[in-house]
């Protein structure tokens, strides 16, 4: 099939995963060169999402490269860890301690300085343990201005690279402070830096109760600031992390229809948590259907979709769907 | 198409639909006569729902039967109204005031009778007024056992009909005392009478946090408690009363395959709102997608889906559906 | 009680209210003259809102602010009617019916100019019609364009007057272009004009996912942006407009608190829909509610709310709380 | 204070609490002497819960029998680990694969042992990795009948222990069987057991869209089934497991009003993951919040509350709550 979406995973759902009640992790855990050959046999992966500290750190950098030259692969974004250790436990850019906040400054500047060592030019940040649980504990005013700062600071140092920030509504925290797709490009537009974007992960974007092709058409509405996409799926309440297509269905035709319609140029990256799952299956499957659904978006079908959208007709648009989708011949 | 399932439709979804911004509604009022005509002329549709006093009452009973006739339209369920009147707003068969008790008793005995006397076996009662929306404002014991007495004496009084409890978690009330498929099945059997079951609304189903398949095998489960089935569609937050399969997908699947395999051999009716559409187009298309999805649910597909029922593997069910549905040879 | 806070409330509040399902409204109509002695007669409201050509058109403006005048009552906003009548079912300010907006334009210029000749100084425009339903049905580049112009033109044309966007995820549409804070806080800061803010409805920020304090403190971040405040309750997954501190109590002492904090100056404005109670007592008691939290809220106390977010220890925080309301010398 | 609730709570909650992120936990582990310490250290705490294998096994009974008398501590339930090991992960007493079963079965009687044996009345089941996550994946008829029949053939096994069933709607599996109150209790009922209860915890019925109250009495009028009962806080949409009375107000009121009124004479049992927070802290903040509200329940209150619920006026409702709480003389 010739592709013209380039299609990526995170390392990290290929291996082992957890939740609180089995810290354990479902499965076992495999060796890194085991994942990253499991992510290169994938039809269509060509490339890489690297956790810094866990998957890729300072002294492993040649190491790492050379495994993922090996089998064909691009490293398309680092992701430094300010989410899995007890010291960012209540928050890493914008903590109210600031040596905390200075860690996770100098921790971020590290991911930015493998990704330039490794040849990457995306960060992407997660901020999960920014934001609060109670009302009445976090502070708006401080803590909302140590994270910009903090950005601005980290993206003007490395001009070349480009940041993205990926939102979440919730969880580890019960509130983040990058929640949502308008919040998070309010703040990169706050830093009138033009390396600092956002990266919409679609479940996320489920849970936050967004039309996730809407979100898309907002970030590139102003500034072309979609830098990044992460794929999964859920029923919309939580962050499940499951299979691409496994729940929804028309909303992925919607979102692949305007990315390109937008002119998104980024990668199409997995982040799946298949907790009792094989993962490279799991992860493979979601690919697969990425790469159904775009197959199936040719330019007359996308002509098709224009005009359902300019009628407007939501009858109209579900006979195309169930006619694409169930008719036999 | 040879089909085996029953289709009909709430003769009220063809017509003008309001909501509580524009109570004029978004259309304009069709005579009954043409809504007939319209439910009539959808391929597959055999039946027809009738909410009572709104679409028939005890003086125009042959009126309409001669009218359904003509079209050849069966009845398949006769709805009092027991939630559009300003005397039910604090409740209908649970309300505190004993007058309101007795007159919704009564009404839902008209229904019955209007019911016998055109020839159709069951009464859907949907008890949207009857709950409640503040905290410490309703009286669970008291309410609750109203609620079970009324509908154990009207079923006692009409042993020849099927009384089928259509539950939905809120609205109109913020909690409804019939909200879940288990909730009202503990009613439906503490009436002790086998005439008593319960309808499941898809779209209600949704919104209680159910998966609606299951729900359905659990009303099976205990004594072929399932009676009848509404059908729309909704993104599991609200009762949106869409088009059938507009947002999900392999859940109908699931649906349908379940209640073939438990036996359910009611009606397969649907329920929308189609506020801004043609409403027998709209209602047309819901029909067309379940008449597909049970085209393609033949033996040999049923026979894939007991075994990855049995496999329980989340990629393999993905993978079929994503052949099934997206693979172009 | 000495007040710092000016109160208000939705003239239409104190009358009838219907759903989709009681058309009639579960009331009865009272005159408009009866209404406004009703929200006159209420503890601490000095200010209404009208819903232009409900309650006031350019033909009636001298009678109600006589009217008004005669109850003590200031205007504190005109809301045109975008939302209420068939002709926005599709859209208003956004519709892709170009001759819809333009009378939508023009609906807001006569609202606009009510407000002048009333001496009303803000314009709130909820435009709960502009947005959709089904996926594949939306031109988020092009209507969201319109939008935007749209607001700009008639805002630059009453330089004089605020606008202040309403935001509200869904309902009547399943989604709303001006959906969240930050959402329509952009658009508001793309058009460039100052006087073009944002409105807070409480309930409509706690169905978005938000923290509502947080969303205040953002909004007057960006160029003190937030405009109004409506006031109401609901259990966060639908916009129940409930009596203000029926459900939440603790983010109703951290909404007072930020806005004071960071300078809001506006009406605190009563927005309910008290379907089955007395209107005038239902919307007197959101206000006495909220006047019971400002009477607690001395600066002695604000002080320790300082510490306890700057300590930000959930415990600490509960604590205080619980001894604030539980505790009896 | 003279109180007439009894209560106690999970020892695990007073440790280390982690997420999927953070799988170390946000805390140092702390010896299990230390926990049982602190928790009698609370003041109105009186009982313990112990996780079987985590707090508890066969070998170590005497001592912690031991430690608990020591600290004047009862041991109220034990909860069999069915959920936190890699061989659960598709289900315990629910599993398709029958060793699976056995070994949950076996599990199970190992509890139930070291309850008789430490003098402890009741085993919580809480199966949490009984359930599913993709549609098309769980058998509904087979594996509700393995869980049934595995829970009457233990619970007829030990008649003496009474066996409550706590439910959950998701969490660590997308769909629980165990889902909510009313399923439950059908289940219990299906075993023709009277040992067979059910146990509500409160964050999980939030969760569940339930009101809890409702859910109690529904329990109590099917034959007094709610045997137990576990507290917590939460926003609604997820099991947050936060400090009781830290988001809710009026429900606890409610509730413990109808747990009284209905005769429920089980424990008052602290549930949460303190996870950033000090465990002995938080925990005995969430006891002093329901001792609290036990103490303003006075008798003149409690007959002020039955007319209230009588009344079922909302806004008399809600101006009674706030004079109680938020009045200065």
């Amino acid at each position: 099939m010739n592709s013209e979406n380039r299609y990526s995973v995170i390392l990290g759902n290929l291996g082992n995963t957890c939740d609180r009640f089995l810290s354990s992790g479902y499965k076992d855990v495999a060796p890194k060169e085991e994942l990253v050959a499991q992510a290169a046999a994938i039809p269509g992966v060509q490339g890489i999402e690297l956790v810094g500290t866990w998957d890729v750190t300072e002294s492993n950098i040649t190491e790492i490269k050379t495994m993922l030259n090996g089998h064909g692969l691009t490293c398309v974004s680092i992701i430094p860890d300010l989410f899995g250790q007890k010291h960012w436990g209540k928050g890493s850019l914008s903590a109210k301690d600031a040596p905390t906040r200075a860690l996770a400054l100098e921790e971020t500047r590290i991911a930015a300085r493998i990704a330039q060592q490794i040849g990457c030019p995306l960060v992407n940040l997660w901020l999960g343990q920014d934001g609060y649980d109670y009302p009445l504990t976090a502070d708006f005013v401080g803590q909302r201005s140590y994270l910009t700062e903090n950005i601005r600071t980290v993206a003007s140092e490395f001009p070349e690279l480009r940041f993205a920030l990926e939102y979440k509504p919730k969880e580890p925290r019960i509130f983040s402070f990058q929640a949502r797709a308008a919040d998070t490009l309010l703040m990169a537009m706050e830093t009138e830096l033009d390396n600092v974007g956002v990266c919409i992960d679609v479940g996320h974007s489920f849970v936050a109760g967004e039309n996730v092709a809407e979100a898309a058409v907002m970030l590139q509405h102003y500034g072309k600031r979609l830098f990044h996409m992460h794929f999964n799926d859920n029923y919309r309440s939580w962050d499940d992390d499951m299979i691409v297509g496994s729940i929804h269905m028309t909303e992925y035709f919607e979102l692949l229809y305007w990315l390109q319609e937008t002119g998104y140029d980024g990668w199409y990256s997995m982040d799946q948590y298949p907790y009792r799952e094989d993962g490279g299956a799991a992860v493979g499957e979601s690919v697969a259907f990425l790469r159904a659904v775009e197959a199936l978006l040719t330019e007359e079908r996308r002509q098709a979709m224009r005009e359902l959208i300019a009628t407007g007709d939501a009858t109209c648009t579900t006979r195309w769907m169930r006619e694409l989708l169930l008719s036999r011949p």
